[in-house]
């Protein structure tokens, strides 16, 4: 044990030590017994080991409104927030992102030993509470519902220590609320982003984390919604495959069985392609997608979400650019309307300009971009393609110009895409390809694929790629009876959600982000 | 090359060689300018490259009905059979699993060239076909579609090789027709399950895997849909882990960056209770989990979907029992609802009897079940776990009994499950589980887990797990800030499938199947 570590181990022992003996002291002046004991105290474990269906029924804390005044309820949380006033314990109790006071007085509860328990109650332990719901006679800060609950009965069914590696009310404070405060001179402590995702479980409880989630998760369900409603059939492509779906170096490689080399897939891209050629018509999956990154950027993780579409075109990619702006506004329009608490809830720790979008998306070609750069004043290779840098510019130059956050950019340069992707009929220099941006970041990728073996061979080749590499003649050699025009796009489920809301990292959208240094928790 | 390997290629060349003589007779036949010509022919690839938006709307083969008699239509299909018949051709053609006859005859092309483009065409070649919509003097047999197709355009957009490594006729015969037709003295070949998993893009086109995949697709949906109505929101925990989730050797092994070494989650397990602690209260996930099988059974996957669900209960693992319960007829009913036709389809290539099910769902006790078996004859070890056989036979007893397929049996032996299952409350042998059976096979294993931080450390210890063991270190501290009482279950997507429809193996209901011998296509 090093020095350090054992000076850390006596400090621990010192307070574990101070607690006992506080505890103990607590538990002394309780020797007294109380008649009212059964009506508070912390719950025994075989008691919430499935012992007996009691019919008792509980309240949710988002369900405590006016109406309720009056009545007797039985409600579940963690202590929030806690303080003692004289002859009185105020607890606030939360429920993910609803709150509510709950008042422990002499003049219901009669037991002096019951205020002090709930008085010295941790913080964020889960406590079952029995009370009346009354209306507060001034409105309680801080709190969300508009009632508060005078208690009669408290029990604790799980504690958690004292010793929390962050405080929530910390975590959940603004930049602008901590400048602010600094600026009178109160110094709140800024807990960082590893000290967030070190102990992620207390991190995600913070209201801007969970709103953060039920966005994310809505917007996977929206994706599902549209596109079942479109026909689109849902499948699983294999993450285990024999070569690098994507080729380049970003891959995971790991022993199969019997000593088989394999690689997980960076995208669902040859697979879903061949559901195509199996006559699955459309197709989504929604599944994780592993990239071996060495980058740290704000936008890449080793492991995201993809949300992929596959689908038969009849004669141009135009199809899918259409679907995709249908898909878009339909997510967006249904964000706003079923998440508007989420989005204020994460507005009020991350402020965000909501997101600027038409009826009909906007939709420029490759050498339109290109051309409002230079313009500008930014000259880029008309057959390059845009780095991040160049890429926010155009989405400020197209902000201005079209008032949308949210554009589509057609006809990229054949060179800088996939080897599956279809070249232009008028310009081999040039693809059936696309990219779509939200405030001028790139969330998808998206193109006509080749679906003709001989074009795909020559692709191939001219790729500099082995069409012999093992996993690629499968896909091959699917193109080798009939398949039908088709395209279709791969989305970072993560960058949506980041984007719309205009969230600076992709961590915050991740709940246990991977990268390069981070694979736990 | 091997000389076997040579032989073929020499054999294949001749092939080829016999091909282009046959169409370079066809092309001198052609000579003579057919003023028809622009009526038929091979499209050139440069029109399916997005050429130009041409306002053309085609027809789905499905929506092929007598209301459309006397119309002209515009259908992609592929050539699913065709036959001559002196100066016409009749093709059938196929678009998932319905087809419609189209007839080609000198008295509506007025081209004999036309007919014997026609009639040459290869089988699985996808078809732009316009022509007028008639009624068939007699009803087609073998297609599905009332009317037929009388060709006035002919198109092939992608030719397939005449070398189909299974002919679909062959693939989607049932066993029941190949066996009476060889009493009848016709021997038809008999497609092996290798052969079909090798060309799974050709496999996956018959009516009964079309039709599968359908089903698979609807499954997952409706478990979303079901538990997004009851709130629960959905997450994607992360595959790279530190440490195996589940314990045990089945786990893939790989390098992470930085020479980490990483493990593919067995299950989101860990995660799924983590993202509990983290206040979700109710979670969902449907993604791939891994295990490293060695084993070659009918129903083990190297990577199957997961269904999981994870959620706070008040006071007993009866809560998530009765959730299953409502869920699962739920989805039994609307797969009935919703996919008659997908179910008629298996159904005549693989004969199953319907899922018997009752309104309320039974739930034994794993000692009722011991004693189901002891009283039918069958000793089993009551502290013990059930093997697929006694499982089996159970499910025999089980539907005799009470009439159902679908029961759950709970209250297994602490021993025989994960270290993280809540021991019962009223005797430490036995355990707050349960698994969940159709047809006598587990689809389901569930349990309420262990919240208490204590008797998680007791139990990692009982069962010899080493605490300290990377990754587990981080979900045993996740119960340090309080935990509310939980419980979830683990479904296997493929099971639920396979098992609803009595198939006999798990590969085919697999898009893409894993097993240790197969790690493609």
């Amino acid at each position: 044990m090093s020095k350090k570590a054992a000076q850390k181990a006596a400090k621990k022992a010192e307070k574990e030590l101070r607690q006992a003996a506080a505890l103990a002291a607590a538990a002394a002046e309780e020797e007294e017994i109380d008649p009212l004991a059964d009506k508070y105290g912390d719950t025994k474990l075989e008691d919430l080991q499935s012992k007996a269906v009691t019919g008792r029924k509980w309240t949710e804390i988002s369900e405590l409104g006016t109406d309720l005044e009056g009545s007797t309820v039985l409600v579940r949380g963690r202590v929030h927030s806690k303080r003692a006033k004289g002859k009185m314990a105020f607890l606030v109790l939360r429920e993910t992102i609803h709150t509510v006071q709950c008042v422990v007085s002499m003049e219901n509860v009669g037991s002096k030993q019951f205020v002090k328990y709930a008085s010295l109650l941790s913080k964020e332990s889960v406590v079952d509470v029995t009370g009346n719901v009354s209306n507060p006679r001034n409105p309680v800060s801080g709190t969300t519902q508009p009632v508060e609950i005078q208690v009669t009965e408290l029990h604790c069914i799980s504690r958690s220590t004292n010793e929390l590696p962050l405080l929530l009310e910390d975590a959940a404070r603004s930049d602008q609320d901590i400048e602010k405060a600094a600026k009178e001179g109160i110094q709140y402590a800024r807990v960082l982003q590893d000290t967030r995702l070190n102990n992620r479980v207390l991190d995600l409880r913070i209201p801007a984390n969970q709103a953060i989630f039920t966005v994310q998760s809505e917007i996977s369900s929206l994706f599902h919604d549209f596109l079942r409603a479109n026909k689109f059939r849902q499948i699983h492509t294999p993450k285990l495959i024999a070569g690098a779906s994507e080729g380049g170096s970003a891959v995971f490689k790991l022993q199969y069985a019997n000593d088989q080399p394999a690689c997980l897939a960076q995208s669902p891209q040859l697979h879903k392609q061949m559901a195509i050629c199996g006559d699955f018509r459309r197709v989504f999956e929604i599944g994780p997608v592993f990239r071996a990154e060495k980058s740290f950027t704000h936008r890449h993780l080793c492991e995201f979400i993809g949300l992929d579409f596959e689908m038969e075109i009849k004669e141009h990619y135009f199809e899918i650019i259409d679907l995709i702006g249908k898909l878009f506004i339909y997510v967006f329009n249904e964000l706003n309307k079923n998440c508007k608490k989420e989005l204020e809830t994460i507005n009020s720790q991350y402020p965000f300009e909501p997101l600027q979008y038409l009826d009909e998306t906007l939709v420029l070609a490759f050498a339109e971009g290109i051309q409002m750069l230079k313009e500008a004043g930014f000259e880029t290779d008309p057959l390059g393609d845009l780095d991040t840098e160049t890429e926010r510019r155009l989405g400020l130059l197209v902000k201005e110009r079209y008032k949308t956050d949210f554009y589509i950019l057609h006809r990229y340069p054949l060179a800088v895409r996939p080897f599956y992707t279809m070249p232009a009929v008028d310009d081999p220099k040039y693809s059936n390809s696309f990219d779509v941006f939200i405030r001028g970041e790139e969330i998808i990728s998206g193109a006509q694929r080749v679906h003709d073996k001989d074009l795909l061979l020559k692709r191939i080749e001219e790729c500099n790629i082995d069409p012999n590499a093992i996993g690629l003649q499968n896909y091959i050699n699917s193109f080798s009876y009939g398949a039908p025009p088709h395209g279709g796009i791969g989305v970072g489920l993560e960058r949506v959600a980041m984007l719309f809301c205009n969230l600076d990292n992709i961590r915050k959208v991740s709940l246990f982000p991977r990268d390069p240094n981070r694979l736990a928790p």
